[in-house]
């Protein structure tokens, strides 16, 4: 259902690793409305993924490598991603979070410091090295818009999110903090979108994510978000039409984050009782 | 910059004035984006304003006058409307409010309570009338989506506001709690849009408001959004690129509603203070 | 456990029905603590009720019958409290609450709007008209404190609640919007609670109730509050250690509303899916 | 106006370094209201301040340093304390705070990410390990209650606060995440305060900190709220009567939260437009 909304838009896409993640989705949408695009991610998870074969189809998009973690990395990155495209980027998307705790099954009140300072800087850090490095590369034209994804654990607890709900409370509020001065300076919008839990790669670490995604999607009036619905959202906000939109989290759910029961869910509860 | 965005689609738009109004601008970009669309307002707002002109603008569309209270009035409305465009819509934007306690400038703490409610009728409940008649008619395709237009006074205490603020929590509450119902019988989204203080010949009424739109101005880092800006937010919404997002009131405010102080309004601070 | 936090203070108890009401536990703590009450309800809810009893157990505090959406009653009220007390006020409790929506269980999107607006008026306006009314009469002390019982339905959808979660969100709006005014004017500060269900012969007539009070339980790492924990609640609020706290939602719920989801639900859940 | 209403309870707090501390306010309350306490600081904290004198005051106080990020430390101090104490603490307070970048004046958009990562080890994670290491040594009793302060830039950003505003958002986040482990565990709840700006030590650093001292007491309907009334507030959280309040973030702010723009500003943004 193209129209073009990114025609003669230049963006950068962090996180693509195989076809279940959201910033796969991104690009090739991206891509479809008329922008171009580079991509980008971890050395590491370059190796586990096959974001050349995303490249390809995405017109030979240029991947280059970059620890999202690390300023030299960044510069070099947005340098020569800036050489490849001919100019500033118009969107940024940020899809970047990784926990050495949940990976490792650390429970929250057992939590190791140093992996939780990793999930810190992985997670959320990051997001403000993209935006420190793009504003003093000058990396990005007036107007343009950056987008990191989030997770409603930033607002309320979801137990099994662990660390990660502390990491989107930072990158949230990086988003207004960063947002406030990208706008000032440059009429750059920030925002985050707070997608529904989704099977991708990296969501399916989550302990007891099966149960909690038929219970989110029973709680959400609209269903769950999918990852191929999120791309679509994340055009409409790389696009001109929603320019004065900034420093917002922004729920992509279904209505999962406004529903505070639902009858779907007291029928369950009420057969397990056996009424 | 219309991408064919609305295609295909069919709307009904309420609260037309002049082409100051933001539901005017709705309308130009709606049918710009290829949509049909059907115009309404109240018979009083009628024969104010110049709808017929905006109308003939708008590929001739229909206009049928509607006072939003009257069941009857929105029965006729949608029925007629449903005949004109040959079937359900696919968008609705509500745009309606008035205070007969702003008019009359009766202050918040003596207020008139039969103001009150028609505050509450007219700027609130209104919205819950053309959703309860949509539904009833079933007027609306699935993946339909429904706007109206609020105001952060529905969170944060505007003293010039006087009772719209509680209309608009009512509002707010309304597209959450009606969003709910839409969303598991007919997939369809309701959510308000938080618009920064617009010079539109209704929100003038508002006493201060000069002073008070230089404010949000200098505490919004891309500026205050205008009446243009919010119609392309509200085609956003209206089209498939945003089918999840439901039961949300979305800030379309350059940043104000996420700003605490601004350096901007600090130097004005110190500049009468002499500093 | 009474420290007398409220010696020499007056208070004003709108509500009390029996003894599983809110009201009746608040009146009761407020004596212990060392204040002297007025006690009112609604005259049909004083003949269901047994607010006599109440009174001949704090002190023979006097009982003077208002409908609380008739500002004649509340100027009689008021104007009698005070001659009673021999004073202003220091604190007022707001408990009201009714829909005839709920209690004739037309849903939602079958409503009916002179109902509706019944809602608001009893459950919402009658807090305007509290305050409004004390204003007039300065019948309220510096620093004094006013409370009203809120519920989260005023922020997410609770389906059973029905038009209730439309007049919570006008009632905690009207808090923040006189507590503005009467905070400037006369220092009272205005706040609301937003408390977990709890079974009082209103709540009861919530449909679904009781699944959902279970459902509540395993969502709050305290449990449900209840009643007199409320009490012991409102009582911190209308005491000088909270002088500062203003144009709140206070959330009194065991953790429910910051809780997206427990293992206790989750493993019920699994439980459900045989797993 | 001391109601003994910590009579009984054993308490910790962290931060006092000198009489304009909320931690010294709170120390001086807890005891008047019949507590027993431990106090601690960070050990260069302590040489700064003038901590001794508070303890002679305190019915002389244990002070045990402790660096607040190390879990040696902590280990040590709670383990010591409890013994000091005979048993187990029934409230903890946290009021740390530090950020590098504020103290070299260093701009949120050319930040420097050791020192980042700082601020969050020192103003947030330190709350998460104060509350690990009580919960592995079992060390508050049922019902206990933790506080910790935080701000409102948490939410909305106040250029001048930078990195700051980021740790409080990880601090809410914890109180949140941790407040679920702790209270389905033990019972135990967990609240952060946000405080209106207030004159202290700590708060002095921050730029521009006068001019909005002065904005805020115009935007807060009972003005800021100061030092003293924060520590009244914080007995009430420490006491029995707020039991069932946890893993909530409370204003303590005169109304500043939930304040748009207020008359006095207004006036003052007309006179310098001279009007």
């Amino acid at each position: 259902m193209a129209h073009q909304l990114l025609q003669g838009k230049k963006g950068l896409i962090f996180g693509a690793l195989d076809e279940r993640s959201i910033a796969w989705k991104v690009a090739e949408h991206a891509v479809a409305e008329g922008a171009q695009i580079v991509l980008t991610n971890a050395p590491i998870a370059m190796r586990m993924g096959k974001i050349n074969e995303l490249a390809a189809a995405c017109n030979n998009a240029p991947v280059i490598p970059a620890d999202a973690t690390s300023i030299a990395d960044l510069e070099n990155l947005i340098t020569r991603g800036m050489e490849h495209v001919g100019g500033k980027f118009d969107f940024v998307l940020h899809s970047i979070g990784m926990s050495p705790n949940v990976r490792k099954s650390i429970p929250y009140d057992e939590t190791n410091y140093d992996n939780f300072l990793k999930t810190l800087d992985i997670s959320a850090l990051s997001f403000h090295k993209v935006l420190q490095t793009a504003k003093k590369l000058d990396a990005i034209n007036e107007w343009g818009s950056v987008v990191a994804l989030s997770y409603i654990a930033a607002q309320r607890t979801f137990p099994g999110y662990n660390d990660m709900a502390d990491a989107k409370s930072v990158l949230e509020s990086i988003a207004r903090s960063f947002g406030y001065q990208y706008g000032f300076a440059k009429k750059v919008r920030v925002n985050t979108i707070s997608q529904s839990p989704t099977v991708t790669t990296a969501g399916s670490g989550v302990s007891g994510f099966n149960a909690f995604i038929d219970y989110a999607e029973k709680m959400s009036p609209l269903g769950n978000a999918d990852a191929e619905q999120c791309a679509q959202y994340c055009i409409s906000l790389f696009s001109d039409y929603t320019r004065m939109v900034t420093m917002q989290n922004l729920f992509h759910d279904g209505g999962f984050s406004n529903t505070g029961v639902s009858h779907l869910l007291i029928e369950d509860l009420n057969r397990l009782n056996g009424q």
